[in-house]
């Protein structure tokens, strides 16, 4: 009962991401992580059609030249979607173990974050962050989800230290397992409009001193994300979701 | 700086759920899932309070008695949390591969759905659901996130045959990631009180005719979750999180 697709308008499978400019003609050379997903995974070869896309210049149609053991060779044909602005919303989070920590950067990606900033809190129970990896999920992420971008994965700091150095006019709606918040979506009601920031502790929640000096900043709305008590990677996803759905770009269709 | 919590207040680590009726003073055996995780897991014995709820009676404090290596028994003390009324949300779908239908029961529970309806559909590519597996996942999700009750978690069933037999009353928010919703904020806008369903389909997306014959249904409201294309687990804690947020309980603070 299937048509088939119409294969301007359904998503490439083969989507990928590069760093070097895209234009019509143009031609790219493809990395060894691009290269082995399309020769190992979806096993194409010279002449297959792919999408190419930079965070910048749009996402164009391209053809695939040569496709060696380590890299690849492909021509940019056409624009298939041109670059838009995107909401711009960083996701500060406390680092978790690994399953939970590679759920949380799917899932801010997929729901659109622009900047992931990992922040060492007081009850923060991993130290070391490999941001390579959560940097190669990122694009992944980007790549399954159709986002004309990635987003940029800063090194851990310091919850202090980040918000001692915290942008002019960013709001950042910090989520207080405790309950001293109010619900996120009351306080998205009445949000001014962007840039914002979420901010979701360690599994343990935050010291009482924490909280105490976030609710000193000014920028700083805690929120509250119902009654029960999530994961870490649960909060980011619900609340990134709340966020976009009432003050995002979720009032838009998909590939439009 | 952190004061030592509240012994009322503060989450008891060791929570667990219960078939049997609560009621102060009653003598209460615990099976051998439950025991492990008392004597292996949190290495607790004779004399430790523990919290126990069974979806009907709220939650009690209880001491444990005696713990064995596949049993043990408890008395419940006191009344800690009265039961209460909670959100009437149906989540219906798409069974996907084992690790993202972990997930998709974990988060669901988290966000409080009451009834998990395994649903094929064309494109479902996962025939076999381990049920017991499901429900165990639902047990834990519900003692570790404070839930007052447990989700049930239907037998899988055709999509169709679970629309045939819809109960009159309950909307069906579908979502249909072909764009062709209005958005999941500005359906709930306008939406009626509960009982309410979601329908997350499987990653491939719903067939045609299945979005064809989903708009007959007058209680379906096909919607969109924005313009990025989320994975199914993604879908569901996202339009849960939009849900509870707009027309739930997220007003609710925790342990309220």
């Amino acid at each position: 009962m299937t048509e088939p697709p119409d294969p301007d308008d359904a998503p490439t499978r083969a989507r990928l991401f590069v760093t070097v400019a895209l234009a019509d003609g143009a031609p790219v050379a493809l990395d060894a992580r691009a290269t082995h997903y399309l020769r190992n995974v979806l096993r194409l070869g010279p002449g297959a059609e792919i999408a190419l896309f930079n965070g910048r210049d749009g996402e164009f149609r391209a053809r695939l030249d040569a496709v060696g053991k380590h890299a690849a060779q492909a021509t940019v044909l056409a624009l298939r979607r041109a670059q838009r602005p995107e909401p711009d919303i960083w996701l500060l989070f406390a680092p978790v173990k690994r399953a939970r920590i590679d759920l949380i950067v799917e899932k801010a990606t997929e729901l659109g974050v622009a900047r992931l900033v990992p922040v060492i809190t007081h009850r923060t129970a991993v130290a070391r962050v490999n941001l390579e990896r959560l940097a190669s999920i990122a694009i992944e992420a980007a790549e399954q989800c159709e986002r004309l971008s990635v987003p940029a994965v800063a090194a851990p700091a310091p919850l202090d230290a980040v918000l001692a150095g915290w942008p002019a006019g960013r709001r950042l709606f910090a989520a207080d397992e405790a309950g001293g918040g109010v619900p996120l979506g009351a306080a998205l009601q009445g949000a001014q409009p962007g840039p914002w920031a979420l901010l979701i502790g360690p599994e343990g929640g935050f010291a009482d001193a924490e909280l105490d000096a976030l609710r000193q900043f000014q920028f700083v709305t805690p929120v509250g994300l119902g009654p029960r008590v999530l994961r870490a990677d649960t909060a980011v996803t619900a609340a990134l979701a709340v966020v976009q759905s009432w003050i995002g770009d979720w009032a838009h269709p998909p590939r439009s």
